[in-house]
């Protein structure tokens, strides 16, 4: 299960996480919680019941979910902005009290991360960061083939790595986040202030998607936002990189789409500003899993997990 | 063994890191290696021979070395700038040669780290993050309970997070890094600067004593100064804090000697900027172990270490 504040997609899986079926629901995310459950419900059934077409049978259930998540009890800590009414939700609880499969429930930047580094662009690596440029920016983050959760299951918030210590206020309480200069809201802001320092009409509806279409007709102040953008992501990119010394970072998220070249500029941001022994063999990638992510994630979580259980921690 | 760019200090202790005997030699830092090496092996053979003195047995050495160092192979990886003829040296092979004992050798800052956390101010959590303010800032990260390296023994430069886009430009090759806003070095360009600016005497020499002496008296200047040096560490510590998610961070350093107002103005600047999930249950505190930390991080690493061979992996 990957929960979204839109859709609920879901899919069955093998233990490897290759999805066999997969489809998505709404998500009811601005009713009372017993909806948002209901729909995780269908999904399930559905799922399980597919099992047996497949000759198999469902083990474990895996699901991401926005906000932070009590990991070792799978619940929500506090609220999320996305889901009206899912503070403190017992995920696990429900799930397991219904189904009686042991669940796993994790945060979903976590589990797109533990996907992109099992079976997506980070595959074979352990020492993995992962960053998602959307309307916000969430990241993720694999220690020794972990996933890392921080002390109380709030770390990995690389959105909120300041690149300016008199920057711009963020909606985290800090200053200077990068979430404020290269989310997608942000160059949009950055691109319409340019067209409006030049008087150029700005009565259009502009996406990220606008920016880039305009930067390839060679526009400067669409250029201009895009190289400000990787400026910004190469500082934030090269403090994380001093810090953890990762093998590879991808980068996925709607704004990252943008494809190659987009890439290739932030990796030359962050050249001219980490540290060289932290570079050394260091890889930039785009995410592959795109909007499979999520549920290859929560495949893979489920598969891990239970394995644990099955052979105990050691292995 | 903490080496360092002046002294050898080093130790015999017990398994759990208890002191029996110190002392320390010059550590012959200008000298080519095999004079500095010489120094190592005279201080092992005196703590070999007081091994007996007291009814034990010297099973294991541990050594704290500047520089980046291959934990694996316990070699440096490139060179170092405080030891002349360090690149490369093969610090395992030369010990274990000569003395036929376990050895493992870890970059000083790490630790230092695993000093304070097994033994000093973080003793008890597994989320740690250690910040040393001196001549440079170093630091040293333990996750879930052991020293992170980095993907490429290259990682935890916590003195290399920026906390200015178009900041100063630093010596490892960035832009911004809290190295050049709030080190020993720093702090006293800042106060020096401000004096100047009052067109105040600046023949004199000046230390980050003299500017925590001159605040204590009330002295604008030098007040100022520790303000903003406490702002820019809060600035870079909410990025690391938003990261890790951390229990605790210790602070040492001669900078930090000043004293626990100066640990609540770091805190208060912190909690200012940091993300309030990031920073729940948190304690930011004074480094406990001052100048033993070298040495009784070299003897826990030991001692971990060669548990470790003794009981296998899973232990």
């Amino acid at each position: 299960l990957d929960l979204g504040g839109t859709f609920l997609k879901y899919a069955l899986g093998t233990r490897e996480g290759e999805i066999l079926l997969k489809d998505k629901k709404p998500s009811e995310a601005d009713q009372p919680r017993a909806a948002v459950f209901r729909v995780m419900f269908e999904a399930i059934d559905e799922m399980v019941k597919a099992g047996a077409e497949f000759q198999g049978v469902v083990r474990a259930i895996g699901c991401g979910s926005p906000g932070s998540v009590d990991f070792d009890r799978g619940k929500l800590l506090g609220n999320t902005p996305n889901i009206t009414d899912w503070g403190n939700a017992d995920i696990r609880g429900e799930i397991e009290g219904r189904f009686g499969l042991p669940t796993w429930v994790d945060n979903d930047a976590n589990v797109m991360t533990l996907a992109e580094a099992e079976c997506g662009a980070a595959k074979g690596f352990r020492h993995v960061i992962a960053i998602t440029l959307g309307t916000g920016i969430g990241g993720g983050i694999m220690v020794n083939g972990s996933i890392y959760r921080g002390g109380h299951y709030a770390g990995a918030e690389l959105g909120h790595v300041s690149v300016q210590f008199d920057g711009l206020a963020c909606n985290c309480g800090g200053r200077g986040c990068i979430e404020q200069y290269a989310s997608a809201p942000a160059m949009v802001r950055n691109y319409m202030e340019k067209l409006r320092q030049k008087s150029r009409d700005v009565s259009q509806t502009v996406t990220t998607k606008t920016i880039f279409t305009q930067a390839a007709k060679g526009e400067q102040e669409a250029i201009k936002t895009i190289d400000e953008t990787c400026e910004y992501l190469g500082a934030a990119l090269a403090s994380i990189v001093n810090i953890f010394n990762p093998e590879i970072i991808v980068i996925g998220g709607g704004v990252a789409d943008a494809g190659d070249e987009f890439i290739a500029q932030i990796w030359s941001a962050l050249k001219s500003r980490a540290m060289p022994p932290s570079l050394k063999g260091l890889r930039l990638v785009h995410a592959e899993l795109g909007n499979d992510a999520g549920v290859v994630g929560a495949i893979r979580l489920a598969a891990c997990m239970y394995d644990r259980i099955e052979k105990g921690p050691c292995e």
